[in-house]
């Protein structure tokens, strides 16, 4: 791996890099924990990993040139990153396919040790690291987005697992015979929690309502997203106050039964459903409340990640190399 | 905590102690992990810890006197054991109320060692020093018999979570408006795969076809339990073997949704439900397969403990103090 710099490192910079399947942000991270500059890289226009990781190494470089700092290390946050291998494993929403042994390519490329891991147990380790899960050591980080995913945090490690996949907490069945998943089965948490399963919702709520005539009914159906659901139920309607009750709900048990596994300080909610606010907060609060187990009821918090979302991603990642 | 001893560790034996609702085993353990002398002591006919632990510590010091060798310490199983505390903290099932600080009172009384860890937790413990999980560094023991308990090894390590409460996946809710638990809540995993909840099931499944003439319907409903439906299922009988096929589906899924949590190496099953063998685990297994993520399919081992059912609290309390 070439001559590795490793001196001096907790007065070094760190590069995180949040790799989504639109876009990737590369952040570069003061030791203070301050993202100091950025650059992206639109991801999907990739189907190459090898061109991919020569413009990433390219990108980094121009980063680190003008901002005239030594770094110590490149952290990197991927959909289906694995921590033990390095690699980027058939990520489905990437358009490059395969296994992309991505961080073995930078250090290749930059020779500077570099680590992956997936993007939501990159968002963990930023809130403990920098964020609201300062000086916490047992936490659960469940993020929503696109997908639903969860990093897991145990005696102030992450949980990687047997084979680096631990963490799958938006693909447990919440119901056995409900929604179809992208992931070839039913029912999973990611379908009634993530963006898209807050629309799928708000879709059905409005075909068994045929009456309703709030502001969800003013729109063409395909502008409707989790966000607009939001702002609705913020602003009084009844149906998305209704779809975010809904939610909140599935979303309040998953998160009970989560806290038996690993009996948590705290679990975090992160993403941009979590951006409505109480409407969702408050039945997911309840019914967390409802269906925790007697053991742990009132010992819990449930807090909001309080990193900016743009940045927890990058500083979760780039902590990795601290 | 007096003149606590810890030389020679390594070659001295331990005393492992069970403490189940009905009684306490108590076993001297050998360095080499076995159980070489055990007494008991009737649990349910205390209702004062100070007696009870005066009353243990007498028996424990008649069996190190019998055997005359030396002890390094005391671990303990107990339901609602803490670690961290030392506590039995609130056991439903002991007629003796409230919280038992029993590893301090041990220590006071015995001058040795003591820690406390929950029954469960023993079990996965002594499966992976002296059992089937040997070598193994992550996985999941479910223990089902008249509760549904599990402990979970991370890293080689029990975990215990924030407050020492990890790994009560007895009472993930499975079905949200599901059967009444006796934590208060519904529809608990508890309630489907223990003893008990197998014997509902075959109550509910006689209830629904009165035309069965099987096995089953030729004995008292006061004496069907777990064991004489698996003996049915084993001789063929269908209602019987639909009752294990329901409860393997639902065991299955549990287990597939707690390997998204730590992605273990494996799973492990003991209890005396598992006795059934075939008929249960040929269920569990078909429903593990279809239920577990596509990322885990084919890689994780489902086992059956390999220890004997008497042994493995009392090895995994003793291996604690190892």
């Amino acid at each position: 791996m070439g001559d590795i710099k490793t001196s001096n490192k907790h007065y070094m910079y760190a590069i995180g890099i949040d790799i989504g399947g639109t876009n990737t942000d590369i952040g570069l991270v003061s030791p203070a924990g301050e993202v100091v500059a950025r650059k992206n890289l639109p991801t999907a226009q990739y189907s190459d990993a090898n061109l991919y990781a020569d413009d990433l190494a390219k990108t980094i470089q121009e980063l680190i040139a003008e901002q005239k700092v030594e770094v110590k290390g490149i952290g990197i946050g991927a959909p289906n990153g694995n921590f033990y291998t390095g690699c980027i494993e058939n990520a489905p929403n990437l358009n490059m396919k395969g296994n992309i042994y991505l961080a073995k390519m930078m250090e290749e490329r930059l020779h500077l040790p570099a680590v992956i891991t997936n993007d939501a147990n990159a968002a963990a380790y930023g809130e403990m690291v920098y964020g609201g899960a300062k000086g916490m050591k047992n936490f659960i980080m469940f993020t929503l987005g696109t997908g639903v995913g969860s990093g897991i945090i145990v005696d102030g490690k992450l949980l990687y697992g047997h084979d680096g996949f631990a963490g799958e907490l938006g693909h447990t069945i919440i119901f056995p015979e409900g929604r179809d998943c992208k992931c070839g089965r039913k029912g999973c948490l990611e379908q009634y929690t993530s963006a898209g399963g807050i629309r799928k919702t708000c879709l059905d709520m409005m075909s068994q309502d045929p009456y309703y005539d709030g502001i969800l009914s003013k729109v063409p159906v395909e502008e409707i997203d989790s966000k607009m659901i939001g702002d609705a139920a913020n602003a009084g309607d009844e149906l998305a106050l209704k779809v975010f009750e809904y939610t909140g709900n599935i979303l309040g048990l998953a998160m009970a039964n989560a806290v038996a596994f690993s009996s948590p300080e705290a679990v975090f909610l992160m993403g941009g459903p979590v951006k409505a606010g109480k409407v969702l907060l408050d039945p997911v609060m309840k019914s967390f409340d409802h269906n925790v187990l007697s053991n742990y009821r009132g010992k819990i918090k449930i807090m909001v990640s309080q990193l900016k979302q743009n940045d927890v991603a990058i500083l979760g990642a780039a902590a990795l190399v601290s």
